[in-house]
């Protein structure tokens, strides 16, 4: 492991998905999936996404599009809430999963706005409170 | 057909993959394929590439990262030409690509930048001529 | 927009999901959604499916077969309930997902006969009604 | 292994990929992939194709949509081919197409129609010799 | 139908998933899906599983990586509580499920993770009663 | 970067790949590739292959039953070599393709085992130079 790699991802991970979602995440982590949680925290977060020749807000964005892609609903949900915090609006959300339409096929581009819309309205109901 | 979208996106599509590039499609196209074609220029380029809330850089790098996951390399050497038109860098482009690897894996990673390699020589060799 | 195309795209889509379903869907669509509906029905319904070289029954086999491929359940239940609407028996849809077995491997086949299963009972209820 | 069922599938086999084919498939298999043969031979052609409830036409236009879903393009030319054997048109297959365009996405349907292109070509030449 | 294959694919997949998980899936099955369950029998558990040249617990190995490279969660769960039963440990599903983050992609793994997580959980919870 | 992992994994890739393979593609990298191939050598053939809960040989097995569900024939054809080098026999292989072609589809294994006996024909040809 590298601390400064990994201690640089942590930082990112949390920025993007929330202080509360990642302590969490790490709090619940047992013997079985946390060399998975520090895999992700290192490679994923501080490698790549430590990587400044990118944008948070287009590194977000590019998720979006391969998430979708790749058919991967709970992923997908986690990855929009983190592009509204990176910065991403919701109308470049939309203009997102319209692409997506078109590239994957209209069955992709419909589930990607069904989780959009659970993300938002999710999102909606934590600020009330 | 929407006429308007139509040439909306059969202007689009030549200014991002080149008029040689169409004309050629567009010559070569017989009853079986025109269709396709149409379909093509005018939902794929004309309906959602004509969208102003994404820049054509933006669309660029999403298909990029679409695309890869997709597995189709034949399109994705199209649109990493199309992306440096559209003032996406080589380094950009590598950024992109590691970041599939990491999403997509290894595997989508090392393919997507053999195509990308082959499509900057290509373009190299065009522009020494 | 052409509004002969979405006019007859928006008839089809009725016909094989249901008024009800459609007029629901219209209804609970908001700024985020509609560009999304507006491209399904144009496109999709109406620019494909009102082509006549395939009857609506071959068009809801093909349907079945490549969303149990493509792995999208929410949308493969839709369109089993459509694919009975437009004449095809429940012993054809199992003659499909055999097939869909046999090329996009046993996982594939094992999950949309369980959806198939849930959509016929689905449909069993809403008849006794 | 069930006899029965093999002798039907390779029959079945023969009669849409044609006896050269296949007896040349069966003449260079080795230690190695004589089992896969085999298993193809009975599982695919004779259990599945074999079953009378779905006519072969309609077998082959499903193979389509799903192996262009499944993206695998050597086994896409061969099923072209074995499509317009069993009866179904240029006209019909250009439509399965577009709808695996819609479905699957534009960058699968742009493979599919270039692959059946191809093997239209093959096809016309071969008639010609 | 091979009764000797049918019969050995039926006994190794009870074997594999527990006797009463498969008396009930057959009990359950109506003349919908008897069909595939006989072809899942019979071919999967008994032509393919039935071969020696692999162990059981290599066998469920594999498909531990397959089915999460295929992103079929039901599958993924019923042969995660399988794989123990064939002698892969706790340990060794985290490893594959590592390996599976590399190659098939970081929503990949997370989502076997919690697969995982869940199938240990349901097995621990049957083994107090 | 962790330069304990980078060397492990250096060293295992070259194990599996071949030294010149590898030495090749480490001179062949320019600015473009060269964090792709720093990534691949740290994350990939370290951070995981360098485990020590899974054998190399159970590894291969993996990677053979995972690309082909993938659909990457470059880095199957690479893996397959790989395989032999970590003593999984072409009996081993057959059956790791075998169980590809029920679980992932007939075009999956019948692709898988073109590419096999591509790799072995090349294997074959340079061990008797």
């Amino acid at each position: 492991m590298d601390k400064a790699t990994y201690d640089r991802g942590l930082q990112i991970r949390k920025d993007v998905l929330g202080n509360e979602f990642v302590d969490k995440a790490i709090a619940s982590a047992d013997d079985f999936n946390r060399p998975m949680q520090d895999l992700t925290t290192e490679y994923c977060w501080g490698y790549v996404w430590g990587r400044e020749a990118l944008s948070r807000k287009t590194r977000s964005m590019l998720n979006l599009a391969m998430i979708s892609a790749l058919n991967r609903p709970h992923e997908l949900k986690m990855h929009v809430k983190g592009a509204l915090v990176n910065g991403v609006t919701r109308d470049e959300i939309r203009e997102i999963f319209m692409q997506v339409a078109i590239y994957c096929g209209v069955p992709a581009g419909v589930d990607s706005f069904r989780i959009a819309r659970e993300a938002f309205a999710e999102v909606d109901k934590e600020q009330k409170v």
